[in-house]
């Protein structure tokens, strides 16, 4: 199939900032594309050829949208998968598709997944009830600390929630839940994995996450991560091995930890352009949307390593804000090496949603860590 | 001013490819974006946040369009100056300014500009009128070969051509031209300055061009330039002076020739992001295209330094071909290191248009330079 002509349409489900970066590589190749969202003000309707207005889980407005473009993808995983479903039996191309995405959208059915993969990661348990947690730990099942998530419709630290004592449980969803142990861990790392339908794969380098410790959000995406030789090497082969398992089309994002005693456990994977590889735009040969791309219509894989060291700082609305947004001294952080803003434009700012990153190059990640912080300190994302 | 608000409004006049590889940086700042152009198949069509249909060199279109928008810039010289004069009287910022442009656009009054500003540039005569140039030849004022350059209206190579004899006149525009002493060169080299309102001033690193013989159009942009140190620094010591004499805000592009006797002579300049500039997008801290930016907004300037080095390959139609493009082995070009083809988006192809461009970055230039001559021979633009 010949992508460079107009004949082409790639279709993209969700217009949020992942397709809205995805879309600067989409333009830098010309290639057709459609994007569908339910809101009006979504990123990516400017610089899609196409916008098209639907709900995500709606069946009817995701098989539609589909069935008129020949490669279909996503930017965030909460879609109607017995849509794409449908549209795989037809012969449609998805990628991610739609088995992995059903497998990932449920935290407990992906945490099957790795123990039938033979994946590592941390031992769980599984309640199709909040009150079942309640009445496990009651009968000596379960000790405390634990994590708690949600089994469905987790987003950017939503739904997950270190539980101590019965009160921490007090409020949360009463859904589908797993209680999964709290790991002492070392570092948080990802590993983004490109892989192409002729199951050609690279991978981009380990980087390594700090979090916001009461939002959950990732600060600071360090690349390459300050980890031991023979730990990156491990958290690699375990990345690669998820995407193999997954026999997975496109980027596949892998969250692992990085235990006391180095040990690496898989905490969660997202299959699609991801925050964990923001700073590849800026210090790999070859960007993660670039690659996504390329992966997804089956395209020579590009380079996957640095050019020079990167570290991304996300920029999140700041606490007791809430309206238009205003990116204060947005100008300062320009003035300093490196330093490039991307702002995704949603006009709306609140308290931590994310609203754009800023990425720090340099030749010495020291350094580019340092400016990081001098960013994090001076920026601040206001309202009117 | 805050640009970074839906209050805001930038305008560029043209909507080309250098339109669209700026769109690139206004949607990741998400600086709102107006477009005015001739052609509803202009590249700039989408990523702008509006695209005005209209001619550039019409006062009404110009002067109107200009009304709606805070900063006015280009992509292309060929716009109406008389609009942006009329403009910049009622005190709309237009970068580069009316008076730069009306020097820039004749090349007569370019070369004049030179010699007033004791800029260095080679020796050559002013002509009225085509059927001038052989009453001086004949007359014995101007002697076999020389450079006829047409004065207005030039663009990659169309209104250059070296005469040699009387017959190479024929069939020449017969308007105003100039006839310019034929250099003997060992290198064309370009400069690009970005210079802000407060005259803050960067540079990007030397680069040495190849052109084509036939078409006379740029064929590998190499970055950095590989001559002495010391004529790097006198080069750049000239772009900057020439860019001063300009009183310029935004990129300055400066052509100049490095003699024999390594001498350097200003061959022309462009106000506006340039073709010797498109490797930064890969290879610099700052693209091209982000630093035009940061300049006519008045923003702190980006670093021009290099992560990488970089050579740049035009994509231009193949003689022989016209009609619906079709890119032959874009595919086997993105097996190779380092490799990223930009697609402009032109429909129709046609004998050396301007269809795209492939930059090659690598540790090494040397091997860039290999890959690049190899990407040369692969990729073919040719027709439906």
């Amino acid at each position: 199939m010949n992508y460079f002509s107009s004949n082409f349409k790639l279709g993209i489900l969700g217009g949020g900032q992942l397709g809205k970066m995805l879309l600067n590589d989409t333009r830098k190749f010309d290639i057709y594309t459609c994007v569908l969202d339910a809101s009006n003000e979504a990123p990516c309707k400017i610089a899609s050829n196409e916008f098209h207005l639907g709900d995500l889980m709606d069946f009817d407005a995701v098989y539609n949208f589909g069935n008129q473009v020949d490669v279909l993808t996503i930017e965030i995983e909460n879609v109607n998968v017995d849509a794409l479903e449908a549209l795989e039996k037809e012969g449609k191309k998805v990628y991610p598709s739609s088995k992995t995405l059903r497998t990932i959208q449920n935290k407990a059915a992906q945490k099957l997944f790795y123990i039938d993969n033979n994946l590592p990661t941390a031992p769980f348990s599984r309640f199709a009830y909040l009150s079942e947690i309640e009445d496990t730990i009651n009968n000596g099942g379960l000790k405390f600390p634990f994590v708690w998530k949600a089994a469905q419709f987790g987003y950017d630290g939503n739904g997950v929630k270190v539980v101590r004592q019965f009160s921490d449980l007090e409020g949360l969803p009463t859904g589908e839940c797993i209680a999964e142990n709290l790991v002492p861990f070392k570092n948080e790392l990802a590993v983004i994995v490109a892989r192409n339908a002729l199951g050609e794969t690279k991978t981009f380098p380990v980087v390594e996450m700090e979090f916001h410790p009461e939002a959950n959000q990732v600060e600071y995406v360090i690349c390459p991560a300050r980890i031991p030789e023979a730990v990156a090497k491990k958290a690699v082969e375990i990345a690669l091995k998820t995407s193999k398992a997954f026999n997975h089309v496109g980027l596949l994002a892998v969250e692992m930890f990085q235990t006391q005693n180095d040990e690496i456990l898989i905490n969660e994977v997202a299959p699609r352009p991801h925050n964990s590889g923001h700073q590849t735009i800026e210090a790999s040969y070859t960007s993660q949307f670039e690659q996504h791309l390329r992966a997804i219509l089956n395209l020579p894989l590009g380079r996957t390593d640095s050019k020079v060291s990167g570290v991304m700082v996300n920029l999140v609305g700041a606490e007791g804000f809430s309206g238009n947004v205003i990116y204060e001294n947005i100008e300062a952080i320009m003035k300093l090496d490196g330093v490039t803003p991307h702002i995704y434009g949603k006009k709306q700012t609140r308290p931590f949603r994310k609203m754009g990153h800023v990425t720090i190059v340099n030749e010495d990640l020291n350094e580019a860590r340092r400016i990081a912080e001098e960013v994090k300190k001076t920026i601040k994302v206001i309202s009117e």
